[in-house]
């Protein structure tokens, strides 16, 4: 644990609450626009599709493509199920952009800014740069840098995702932790070389979260929330 | 100018001050070695390789290569005209990483920290990614996040250099303005349609400094240092 010299965060669901701050601004593209429609409902079907769409780049049924495109063509296809037409081209790419504006859940900030004065923090997020920036200026996420997907060219759990940021960092893979609320992402880690946190955020998907719940391996650390984070790793 | 959106930095020079904190760090290793040497020439010297070093990667001889590593290469080709032997690897790591650890110009922290109230900041930079983070946490460099070569594997004056750190930033090239200390890179920047701003830096080779003591086009702003650029946009 000595050896560690960064921290990577997984974002959607460990750092912001994307859920809420989905349907936030869905209610407020809603009430701007006349359309009446469940927009926690929204939000899920939006979240929902955002694997498969990640699953063309990953099979090479499409070329590389950021993350803020592909949720812009999840969203055309929910369009008709939640009613909305009739809006202009810079009102749909604002909704789209409602992935730029997500809030961290209440320990993040605290947390991160306890963690920096001993680690190197970056992003290792399949967001896309540009979505990161502008969501860590709006949040107050005080990253060190925006790495991950994007300037690896390659989705998590990709090997290049967790290598590639460890190379951009300068580091051995063991040098650099992935925290993460989802099982499967740490899994992907720590196969290659990655040491690993669990922050469990049991309601990600709502109060009836039945997944990633509690850790389902030995991770190297285990903590609650990014305070717990900070004083298990001697901030 | 009101479409802009980020500012890139080059660093070298423009930021920080790399002539004097390299002869400084070569001070330094000289005492804990009893190396004597005229640790300005090596400063110079070393600086001078700069260029040669990112020709071979420019001209396809070598593939992509860090800046770390090209500044290891003429680190190695230099020891022995400055009287450096029998220091061990991790020493000599620790020169070669003195680039990690360049001073700010005094007014470049102040500058910034106006400046990205209304802009994103980026480092434009031929340094890689690790350089960047650890002389930003060392010196208190505000970005909100590190691009230029490496994330865009060109090092500048390419063209990809500036316009895949525009597309990283999800901006059009108008969008993006470079700010830097020199010339050439402002004109390859404009070339590609960024906008410019030219901050001179009049003791960045010394006293006897020759080039880029003035503007030598027409640059969209030209400041003093960069507390006057924050006046001059706005800030």
């Amino acid at each position: 644990m000595a050896d560690i010299k960064a921290l990577g965060f997984d974002v959607f669901g460990t750092v912001v609450d994307w859920r809420s701050s989905i349907a936030r601004e869905g209610e407020a593209f809603g009430r701007k626009h006349g359309i009446t429609a469940d927009w926690v409902k929204f939000a899920d079907a939006w979240r929902g599709l955002y694997q498969p769409s990640m699953d063309k780049v990953r099979s090479g049924e499409i070329g590389w493509t950021k993350l803020d495109t592909l949720h812009r063509m999840a969203l055309d296809q929910l369009l008709p199920q939640f009613g909305i037409k009739g809006v202009a081209e810079a009102d749909l790419d604002h909704l789209n952009r409602a992935w730029h504006r997500l809030d961290p859940w209440p320990d993040a900030v605290p947390g991160l800014t306890r963690l920096k004065a001993k680690y190197v923090l970056t992003t290792l997020s399949n967001g896309n740069v540009s979505l990161m920036v502008n969501m860590a200026r709006r949040a107050g996420l005080p990253w060190d840098t925006i790495l991950g997907a994007e300037p690896t060219k390659h989705y998590k759990p990709h090997p290049q995702a967790y290598l590639g940021t460890a190379d951009y960092l300068g580091l051995k893979p063991a040098e650099l932790m992935l925290v993460a609320a989802h099982n499967g992402d740490l899994a992907a880690a720590r196969k290659v070389g990655l040491r690993t946190a669990f922050v469990a955020r049991p309601t990600e998907y709502g109060p009836g979260q039945t997944k990633d719940l509690a850790p389902e391996s030995d991770w190297d650390v285990v903590a609650r929330d990014f305070v717990d984070l900070a004083a298990k790793l001697g901030c």
